[in-house]
């Protein structure tokens, strides 16, 4: 498998896509591809708009997607796909909307047997195992929480170390603990904000200005750095 | 129905239930009641602690709880309940237990009847019609996302208007947002921290020194000062 999971599209002041960009066009190489993309992770705006956002960044290295809104046949677009694109948005709705159209299995098997996927965000989020482990708002329900299991750890993405001052709600690291009560043999991987998870095969490395940070039940939580080994993340 | 639903426990340098206290005796009365706690939303530490932490605040006026997963049989503890307590943690966790215990019924039948419900946090979440406007992780997956329905509108909790400088993730009020584009029909309370809604049959008033801030699709977000008309939100 080839995945590249990218935490979160921009943070303040960057262009969408803008950081991740010269990895995407790295990953999907200089040949022009046939791309799905998957918007329905969008909710307050259209997939005409998600598709036109993607491919103005995507156009600068010679690629363009296709937004599976357009296909009539979806599951035969996502089989015949060299690459599967995930956008973010909300999690729950994206997971909702793929599993009312089949296609969880598509991409599950299409991925498998060779296309490259990337996704940002929501789409990060929906390579792990299950959703568990999404920042998101659960403002529909889907009808499990099963995701694609491509790889064995859990993405926690926009992965974030500050809390609002004088605020009583739960911090991300208190969120991940009740996580790992509930779930004690899964890795968390807190993906913070510019950075990649990337996967070719049985090889896994971090792209990033920062160190991601590792979390699991009763073993003490460590930061690792880009070009550092994340090999056990995979076993 | 008599409901009293809490935004939090306590914020940053307050006691546990410390702002919430006075409210709580109020609304319980002078006479020593038979109150059951649910404790479900714990994820982190033990349902004993909970208990003791919620007894030694009530105790300073006169009442006591005793936490339902000490019940032989938790149904009839409900169906005999005076009140019923149930204390803010993971909010799915929460939603998962109650269902494997069978206790969501027996809970809205008992409130229904005339048992005071108290809820803060997780526990006014459940309140609402669904737990669609949590803040929480879905650390598990309950049955349905479907909670007491004692109120028609949704309660976000812990409603916070500050975001994180230089973070990409969403914040409060897109999350929101994206509620009500899925859920046009609902109105959503953002309940800040310290602050409570009190229901006595048709009557709904909010208490605390903040406003609440007021989401319907396509209707302009207002904020409601304590002491304005709340009425709207049991039509």
């Amino acid at each position: 498998m080839r995945l590249l999971l990218i935490s979160n599209s921009a943070s303040p002041g960057e262009g969408y896509l803008e950081k991740a960009s010269k990895h995407i066009q790295e990953f999907l190489g200089k040949q022009s591809l046939n791309i799905v993309f998957i918007p329905y992770a969008a909710v307050t705006y259209s997939y005409e708009e998600y598709e036109e956002k993607v491919n103005k960044r995507f156009a600068a290295f010679g690629q363009r997607v296709v937004s599976i809104h357009r296909a009539q046949r979806p599951i035969e677009s996502v089989l015949r796909a060299d690459a599967i694109v995930v956008g973010g948005g909300n999690t729950f709705m994206l997971m909702k909307k793929m599993q009312e159209m089949g296609l969880i299995d598509a991409i599950r098997e299409r991925v498998k047997s060779g296309a490259a996927y990337i996704g940002w965000s929501a789409g990060s989020n929906v390579a792990c195992p299950t959703i568990c482990t999404t920042n998101d708002m659960p403002i529909v329900q889907p009808r499990t929480f099963e995701a694609f299991n491509f790889v064995p750890f859990q993405i926690n993405p926009h992965y974030l170390d500050t809390h609002p001052s004088n605020h009583g709600g739960e911090t991300r690291e208190m969120r991940i603990a009740e996580y790992l009560v509930a779930n004690p043999d899964k890795w968390v991987v807190g993906l913070r904000e510019g950075c990649i998870m990337k996967v070719e095969g049985n090889s896994i490395n971090m792209i990033g200005e920062k160190s991601a940070r590792i979390f699991k039940h009763n073993i003490e939580t460590k930061e690792i750095n880009p070009g550092e080994d994340f090999q056990f993340l995979l076993k």
